[in-house]
């Protein structure tokens, strides 16, 4: 497996557009795109190769709102790009690597995602992803 | 202030070894230099153009530690590369962007760094650093 880049940090907030805007006016930040997938809001700011994924969680007990509960607002994963998402599913589980789920899921714009189990990472959520041609 | 790239993404870690190993055999990931700046031991992983930071506290109750113990090992703060810290400072100052300290310190491979104060950014904790020359 190879890494490309980190290709997105997310980033757990409470109201995603106050959030939109202190990224603008601290830092100069300006939002590329947004979507919905699921109860999970989710706004993409790029910074050089990488984009800062603002994440709100519309649900209760949803997977941002759950993380929020138990660790507050701020870094939640990194999404790390790889070229083939079944070659690196398919080598994490010949390493005994654990993974969130058995098979990837269509992400942001997109992309065929998987998460890696935190426990065998140093509680490190990583995602991986494919990116959807074109992204 | 024009923010350059992600330069790094830190990782408060409980056995830096033990979370190096893991991310060269989980995603082939290799090192390519580290340090101790206080009691903080750093080492510096390559991806794209970010690396992940590594960071092991060696000192009881210092700032890794201390993470550690409030929100257990994982994400810990991301880095903003800025061209001119001094600027960036004064800018955050006139827009009354809270920092954690009145003036920049040195930091990884002599770069110069400030933190912002959480409480301003929805509880991201946000590194600013001007790199030193070659780096």
């Amino acid at each position: 497996m190879k890494i490309k880049r980190v290709e997105h940090i997310a980033v757990a907030v409470n109201n995603i557009r106050q959030s939109i805007a202190m990224m603008r006016d601290t830092f100069g930040l300006e939002m590329e795109y947004e979507e919905q997938i699921g109860s999970i809001k989710l706004a993409m700011l790029p910074v050089g190769q990488t984009y800062i994924e603002l994440l709100e969680g519309v649900e209760s007990g949803d997977s941002v709102q759950q993380w929020i509960k138990e660790k507050g607002e701020g870094l939640f994963h990194i999404c790390f790009e790889v070229d083939d998402i079944e070659s690196a599913i398919a080598e994490l589980k010949a390493k005994n690597v654990k993974l969130q789920s058995d098979t990837w899921r269509n992400g942001h714009a997109g992309a065929k995602i998987v998460f890696l189990d935190p426990a065998g990472t140093g509680n490190m959520l990583i995602e991986l992803a494919e990116l959807a041609p074109g992204h």
